[in-house]
């Protein structure tokens, strides 16, 4: 059993949290933060997922203010580091906290997992669970990155294994704040960001050897990021082809787009299925938006922003750790547990 | 075990078939509907809530359509009616449509419940747990009214009891659309809707002798409905009682206005309680925005459009069929059953 | 010529500024301002309004900004004030900031505007044309309230004059940003202001003797504020008395809601008349939601928040000099001016 | 002057209604429409901008229509066109009804323009006032392409006169609904267009031999379209020169991000220059979006939907009467007339 620790309750936190309960090969050592958050209230509280886990304070400050908030705290996260009780950290601070953390997790030996919003520097490598997982065995500090790059790996790598892809250009349309956000805008405007992105050189933290070029827009939604992609493969592919790639890449769903022409839609094809918080953990395809020309592949596909991070990291605390060696496995492990489609 | 089948896989009808499945005395023999939708498909493929449950046709050219969209149909919901293997039927077709299937479930000798977007002469009685669940013990039609209906009950009805409602202004800030609408707006306006609004009227349905008037704007949101309400009570009160009224009332929770300054935030506590599709069965009140001055009671109080009326109806299957003819074992059956918080 | 200076050139700063060069009575000097925003630049260049107008830094700080950013600058606010070049300077600056700028104001002895966002003690008295132009006549700091407000005093003191007012509940769904930020949220959400909203004790710096009691929820659009009322009045009135009360009202426009069921069809209304920014200056009731029961009035009206206080500016800057003393002069003259419908 | 009438008066007609009477070698001799619309009351009201002008039924029906909803009728459009006193027509009714208009035109020999809700092929050619002007001079039937369009042609035109367009890969982001609109959505959601869209084709009918492919999503606001654009060009080109390409074509202009990241600023700044309705008839390139490496140029661009169309449409209307022969003289007269920047 891998002792696992979030650090960090907040969206992505929160969800890595309730996932690791769900592993038959980790135990949930406990989550930390440093304020009583009416995130961590709930999370904690008999109706909450993670009712019953041991919360820790992240510094001294945390323990103070955590417990002023009527929490019950389990000690100081440096304690039990100390302690030798956590195998793998899994840092989902916010964006810039996880380097100034890293010092503490080096001292205790702890291995830890960052997140996207920190630079690519602040661990050994970028994890894919397709791409690098073999990579990542025995590693100490790995990140895994963010959602849209997540999902710009899973699809190109699809299309890169097949035919190869020579140049990428990605136009992101994305999404303005998460659902559950009150102040963050706009309401009636579309938002345009520095050219280029960083999304095409996040990419290519992952998939070093692909040409890419990425220009993103914000746009008033608060479920999803869109991606518009043309691709410039290597070799000349049939359209059957692309569709198969996609098809047979994990976490990959096609979705036919009569039958789902929003994101509102896609969306609420996971609140049928009940999962928890309606999390999307696969990238959605849209099969007819799929045109191949020549050499020119395009598409549209659709990315769940605050989920589809979730079994990427999973799979990484099986291959920091080497509990599992085998990539197929743990992702067969991982997506049988959450529900993944395929 | 009771034998329900649900007519009409929509927004409210797959919540309550999904909430039957989940009682111990009942069971669910089917759901009908006349077209092969998307939703019916994610509720019926692998992954879905409702996997395995028969789908009838709720027309014999429903049966044609279901099959032509690749559903496997267990038949034409008359001949399962005819057959005596139903006791109840939850009639969540389209608003207008439970009117003309009336006859049907008539000549078949079935109960049925109705839903508010029938008028409230299509049963005999217009359904609150609290209210009246004694009073529809053994009917044979019974309505369950409209989600903003049900929460305006249950809170005026708490109040009611407590020290009397002599006349209530009620203003509501209606979701536009549900969060899977992708075609219905407004986008950048607030809709102005005729005055007074039909919920007074709806409401008197149930609280027959308050005295109420309403008025309703439509703002662009799905999350959930707003209501604003000053109530003119018969005697003084003081806030404290006010609060115990609310506080002793089922399926009413008080929520904190600085922890929940949103409607986002108040589905955001359900999306983490990891609710299927994160319904809010409860009528949330703003325990901050309650003010008592003499025989004057205002407040907010937020209404998930899509969920809370599902408890309701579990319950007036109980009440209707006679199975349960103490409401409170009802109610604490359905609320057990379903997570609610109180 | 009244000589008049605007300070802050802002969402009203700039309208106000551009109202006074449209008085045949009034000259503007200059605007004043603190840093060169776009804003600003766009004003002032050769296809803006201000085109030519003087430009002032309102501290040494400003006048050095606003050169760094390449406007011209004429000099310094105090330096103009001192030299008596200024009978009135209207106050547009940020919440706040205009109850620091006063001492300056009373050193040089130039007569001032303030807005709805410094609080009421920042000057004499608060204004409307209508209910205490006279009594503004020849003081030295009036404030002219908030849009919210001056919406609100226009219509129930049309109601007060005819039948008294007895009390008022008002409901306001507030638009959340105005139309250029792309900040500032929610996206899909409901904001719940603290109860009771700042909204009614405002109402009473004007209609002192009113009672009221004001809640706000804050919406996602940008074109106008909605406002839900329910007035209970002195003595019983017909619908005819209310209509005929707004329809004598100034500045009060009575519209058909099955003509303009939205905000958007509102907003659109002045787009075709071709106002600068289709500022609506006038407060809209709409006809049809107005409902009379006994001595309970109720009825919707919407704010455009950018533009309804223009008018009042225009009346206080004559009331405060004298330079006319009957209000109905100055009201006719405003309103001619900026193609006021009555 | 050359005799103008519009028929049909919604977002596209109203707006060269208007322009029309804005030329000093134009005469607007009449609207017509089909029903009393808001619109149109509006527009012929005292304080609308086409107040006088004369209105006539678009049929027998419209005219009886029109006089039921207490509007002035001057006749029926047959009869004017009969008499002689059009000689030019702009056809501003909604798609598909142009086609069908066609053959009236025809018989009375009368001019006509088209708008880009018709297919092409109702027209002898498509227009772009740069393009091709001297082409269209004394055509019969001629058609003014979307506002889409419009702004590609505008923008691609330029690079392609100075280094070639060989592939042109654009990804739209369509505003959902009009400002006025209070029914259409998505609220929150981002819709999927079929792939390919038809922007690049209904390019081609104006820039015939450049390739190009397109993809659009559709977005919840309603202010503009937005465009990201990568395009191969035929020979290297520095930044420098594609930036002049832009400075120096007409309509369009070059807008920083840094003072304009976001469309509601840009639209606001049309707002603070007073143009009716805040129509924006440039094209806005945002200048540091600019990205040119080798033979790929990217940029965004920002197309306001309501508005771009109106100055071709003044410009179609001289050359397909040859009453100026020299585009630029004609270009120059409509942007003067209009205020337009350059």
């Amino acid at each position: 059993m891998i002792r696992v620790l979030v650090n960090g309750a907040g969206t992505i936190g929160k969800r890595i949290a309730h996932a690791v309960k769900l592993q038959d090969d980790m135990e949930l050592v406990g989550i930390s933060d440093v304020a009583p958050t009416t995130v961590l209230k709930n999370l904690l509280d008999p109706s909450g997922p993670l009712h019953g886990v041991r919360l820790y304070g992240s510094t001294p400050e945390g323990v103070e203010s955590l417990k002023k908030g009527g929490l019950e705290v389990a000690g100081l996260l440096e304690d039990i580091l100390k302690d030798g009780k956590v195998d793998v950290i899994i840092d989902a601070t916010p964006a810039g906290i996880g380097a100034k953390n890293k010092g503490v997790y080096e001292r205790y030996g702890v291995k830890a997992l960052f997140q996207g919003g920190e630079k690519a520097d602040v661990a050994e490598m970028t994890f894919n669970s397709v791409v690098n997982y073999e990579e990542a065995v025995g590693k100490r500090f790995v990140r895994v990155p963010s959602c849209n790059t997540t999902g710009l790996v899973r699809t190109l790598s699809a299309i890169d294994s097949k035919v190869g892809v020579e140049y990428a250009f990605i136009a992101l349309a994305r999404r303005a704040a998460d659902p559950w956000e009150y102040k963050k805008g706009p309401i009636n405007s579309v938002n345009l960001s520095k050219v280029p992105s960083h999304h095409a050189p996040d990419l290519q933290t992952v998939l070093k050897h692909i040409r890419a070029f990425s220009m993103a827009i914000v746009v008033p939604t608060t479920l999803a990021h869109t991606h518009i992609l043309e691709v410039e493969t290597k070799k000349e592919a049939t359209r059957e082809e692309i569709m198969e790639a996609f098809e047979k890449q994990t976490r990959v769903i096609l979705l036919d787009m009569e039958e789902y022409p929003a994101t509102s839609l896609i969306i609420e094809k996971f609140r049928d299925y009940g999962r928890p918080r309606y999390d999307m953990y696969e990238i959605a395809v849209l099969k007819d938006s799929i045109h191949v020309e020549g050499r020119k592949v395009r598409w549209f596909q659709v990315v769940h922003q605050e989920a589809d991070i979730v079994p990427e990291n999973i799979d990484a605390i099986r291959a920091i750790t080497g509990i599992e060696k085998d990539k197929w496995k743990s992702i067969e492990k991982t997506n049988r547990s959450l529900g993944i489609i395929k």
